[in-house]
């Protein structure tokens, strides 16, 4: 297998784009990394996304925005994986060039959500759920998340305040990220003030509606100096699933595709968990960031918001996460999210993340979550040294 | 790269299967594949899909169906490239097998289309054209295939008649296929008289709407003996692209995807048309199986039409194409035609394609539309010599 790099990154704002189109937005994040990368042509572009088809009516959606960023003619898929759609992208492009089919492949997370009301989006992003045995009942999938934070903080009896660190954290950093969706911190008393979503669940327990695209450019690493950006070296790339439907887990309380996926790419990686500089995690709610620390090894069972409490999730802290405002700050456009977090994740290596750098970054992880756990999607960047 | 082979193949009935779910169809197909290749379990599972999410408003499809098929755990995305996601899986599935990543796979390909009325399948097919610049003047998809065929038939001055050959010959081949949704032969005089669907293109110019699920295993070649199945090895796997829009196209008469997938598959390959031994082609439309005559090599521009008159494309013509019916008799279940067409070719080259068998088959030609020829995939087959 060859091994992969990263030599272009290139992300929209994250927000409301009333004024482009899904295509414009996917086209101008993938010219973006061809230019970081220095190059204008590749053979290949995969893309990740959830909703084109039930929110814009486009499939077929990678060819199109092949063709708008000029690259006619190329091997175009779409990946889709739920929530994990971006990272899922990035998957088939590095097996496209591992498997030396290709070797200068662009991928690209994109989404737009907010062309329509909230409602439609609600009732699009409920498709990650099960949709004969869960959606059938009206259950919005916020409140799949807010069930399984009120069964967390039953089992381990752990105050809704306890969770304040993660969105105070995610929001302190998106303040300095000028492509996140929120620029503003916020503090412990807005935290406890603010409106219910779906009890437990508030606010800012919750990632918003928005808009997005991010991309990056793969080629073998052998070749990574040939170009004009700082390569940054695929250490792993590992998927792993579980049942969909809450109900149909023998623990809802532990998320075992975020275990089983982890696991295997810090196999591949060579490291373990008290390796990992930072961890760009799936805090869509923070109940799943709670989960996601327990699941790949860095907290014990029921004690995920403690590392919040301790202040180790900081940039500065034993393992900072979220950095530069992760889904609740930067934002969650579903499908683009795991592509933000990997081109976030190339900034902190490359220690171009300005105000929130972390301090050496040596091994960044990122982890794409489809529905509430029933994907998982975990990759490994170590800078280049050769 | 490691070289793959196909050791299993599984089908469902192609029809209108009101009773079966979506996952359910998927899973038969997947664990029919499973058995025919004698194993009870895989490393990953890619689906074909194009529609779950508008028609059946379920996303993360390729986590269901894997859990549905008892493989929980394992690694699962689903593909999307609008009538062409078939093809896109089994892509996805040769990389990950050529480059290591994973030594078994299942990729699958399903659709469900029946359960809705007529009007909203339509509604969904068209999100595989340009929603922003076709699709939004209210344009159904197949008019978009009546206009291509209006237009050739005025610039080459070919009549509606010329077309019948392809119905024909995918009716009589369909007739012999026990998966087949139509197992009836037409005559010339009922082409004739078809009703119009939108003019020229008549009823048995068109694919009809329906369910089914189709699936192979895969593994790398050197490894295909210890399998139960008969092994085809996979030649070459290509994938290219087009603008999306007709209009957007240089000359909408030459469908340059299929062209250059074509081209890139031959080269991989090291073969030329003229070897080819039979051509599953993507014939949705009676226009696009001599547009895709055509722009594959086989036949000189304008005249596509007249192999069929001529009789070349039957069983035991110089080409034999949609030998088990093709997508208008054994039907076009979108998702899921691209795997269909590959486990009928896998058929053909084990020697076990029944009364359809063609004679002395050795080279297979497999290839997948997206769109009215937006993105076209072509694998060519092999039968496994040592």
């Amino acid at each position: 297998m060859r091994q992969v790099s990263i030599i272009g990154i290139g992300q929209t704002e994250v927000g409301e784009h009333w004024d482009v189109s899904l295509r414009d937005l996917g086209a101008r994040a993938v010219t973006a990394a061809l230019h970081d990368a220095g190059i204008e042509q590749a053979d290949a572009l995969y893309v990740g996304n959830m909703l084109s088809g039930t929110l814009g009516s486009q499939e077929q959606l990678a060819t199109l925005i092949a063709d708008w960023a000029g690259l006619r003619g190329i091997e175009a898929i779409k990946a889709e994986a739920a929530c994990a759609s971006g990272a899922a992208a990035l998957r088939l492009g590095i097996m496209a060039v591992a498997s030396g089919a290709h070797d200068l492949v662009v991928v690209c997370g994109v989404e737009k959500m907010t062309d329509l009301d909230g409602s439609e989006a609600s009732a699009a992003l409920m498709t990650a759920a099960d949709a004969e045995y869960e959606a059938i009942h009206g259950v919005p999938f916020v409140s799949l998340n807010a069930m399984l934070m009120r069964r967390y903080m039953h089992e381990y009896g752990v105050p809704h305040e306890a969770f304040a660190g993660f969105p105070l954290t995610a929001h302190a950093n998106g303040a300095r990220n000028p492509h996140a969706m929120f620029q503003k911190a916020i503090d412990h008393e807005t935290f406890l003030q603010a409106r219910m979503i779906a009890d437990p669940v508030n606010l800012f327990d919750s990632a918003p509606i928005c808009d997005g695209a991010a991309a990056v450019v793969l080629c073998p690493a052998e070749r990574a100096r040939e170009f004009a950006g700082q390569p940054v070296r695929v250490a792993a790339s590992a998927v792993a699933t579980d049942a969909v439907a809450l109900h149909d887990r023998q623990d809802p309380l532990f998320l075992s595709a975020l275990n089983l996926s982890a696991g295997r790419a810090y196999q591949q990686a060579g490291i373990g968990p008290e390796q990992v500089s930072f961890f760009e995690l799936h805090d869509a709610f923070s109940i799943i960031a709670a989960l996601s620390l327990e699941a790949c090894g860095f907290a014990p069972r029921g004690k995920g918001t403690e590392m919040a409490v301790r202040g180790e999730i900081g940039l500065h802290g034993r393992l900072p996460i979220s950095t530069m405002g992760g889904l609740k700050a930067r934002g969650h456009p579903v499908g683009a999210t795991g592509m933000y977090q990997v081109v976030e994740a190339v900034l902190q290596l490359r220690g171009l993340a300005g105000a929130n750098q972390v301090p050496n970054a040596r091994w960044g992880m990122t982890q794409n979550i489809g529905g509430v756990g029933g994907t998982a999607i975990t990759h490994i960047f170590e800078k280049q040294k050769d």
